[in-house]
């Protein structure tokens, strides 16, 4: 995503919480990916900060963290930085807790997104991208045909901004579902795609809204 | 669904609790529909009966009633009528108590799909349809394009069976989940179903799995 984001010409500042830890890392991730340092070294045009740093000078906010720390990392970046900021969430409420395939840790009556809103109520929260694998977020032409992505929030400009955003990785179809309480519906489009996953046994499929 | 079944030339039964009380209805049913006599009269071919007796001498049972009625109608039709047969379930759990849009009141680690299959484990439940209006289960071919279904369940030969069935309506691209538990996948769909009928205004759209 922040490579993609630079790609396009943005500014693009990457949060964690200590970058130097992040940093001198040496093996590969959970996910079988390189050392972050070698990431960084082939992108040197995008700076590396700590939480509160990249979202203070940051005019769109990207939450693309673990859903279960979303909340405790969004509290890093500090309400004052977040305040009056469109937040493009693309977090899932995965729970890992009970093995394989993950269930979600809010779902149905409220979502992950509610919850940002809610602790952050001067931020505009934006739900999106949520429901396609992360590579297929940002690169979605290399599907067979132009598939669908969705926005949920409250913010009609939050809204148009990203999907301005959207357009410009390449997505043509934009479904704008309502408010922020339709995260629950997007959130909730996990477990089957998490079934899609291993009956077709590749990450690199969308769900494409038929009319 | 019925109709659709019957004009390929099955012989269809449709169940019900009581047929005298559902022929002498007069007024319209809850969506609007006209009464079921009118429907019947229209359909002399398609016979009415109790749900035992329909379920007695099937060799294939669709589970088309309202998710929350589901279990205690299939135990009206008799364990004895189901053991051994492909049940095609295309119920869903959703529980309007707390208003619209409904919730599910089973979810994300169990499913109606596997409550109907615990209930009657001689049965061989296959979750499918449940991804769609009822009007498009049954005629897909009024979409602009050919979209996707997905089957669950245990049994490979009820799969098989449903998936001739399915295809025969028009359904090109049958996905197999998996065994039932990944029922809890489509059923979980339903929540972004009800936000896009209504940021589209109609209920007319599928899900199309773009590889």
């Amino acid at each position: 995503m922040a490579e993609r984001l630079a790609g396009l010409g943005h500014a693009v500042t990457v949060g964690t919480r200590d970058p130097q830890a992040t940093l001198a890392r040496t093996g590969a991730d959970a996910m079988g990916n390189a050392p972050f340092a070698a990431w960084s070294a082939a992108n040197a045009g995008i700076d590396v900060a700590r939480f509160a740093d990249a979202a203070a000078g940051a005019e769109l906010i990207v939450n693309a963290t673990n859903g279960g720390a979303s909340l405790d990392v969004m509290a890093q970046a500090g309400a004052e930085n977040l305040d009056g900021k469109a937040i493009l969430d693309i977090a899932n409420p995965l729970d890992f807790s009970n093995g394989m395939p993950p269930t979600l840790f809010v779902k149905d009556t409220d979502s992950l997104g509610e919850q940002i809103q809610r602790a952050f109520p001067a931020a505009r929260v934006v739900k999106s991208l949520n429901t396609l694998n992360a590579d297929l977020m940002a690169n979605p032409g290399q599907l067979s045909e132009a598939s669908t992505v969705f926005v949920s929030g409250n913010d009609a400009d939050a809204k148009h901004t990203v999907t301005v955003l959207l357009k410009g990785f390449g997505h043509q179809d934009v479904i704008d579902l309502g408010d922020i309480t339709t995260a629950r519906g997007t959130e909730m489009l996990l477990p089957v795609w998490l079934r899609l996953w291993g009956a077709l046994g590749t990450p690199v499929f969308n769900f494409k809204i038929v009319r």
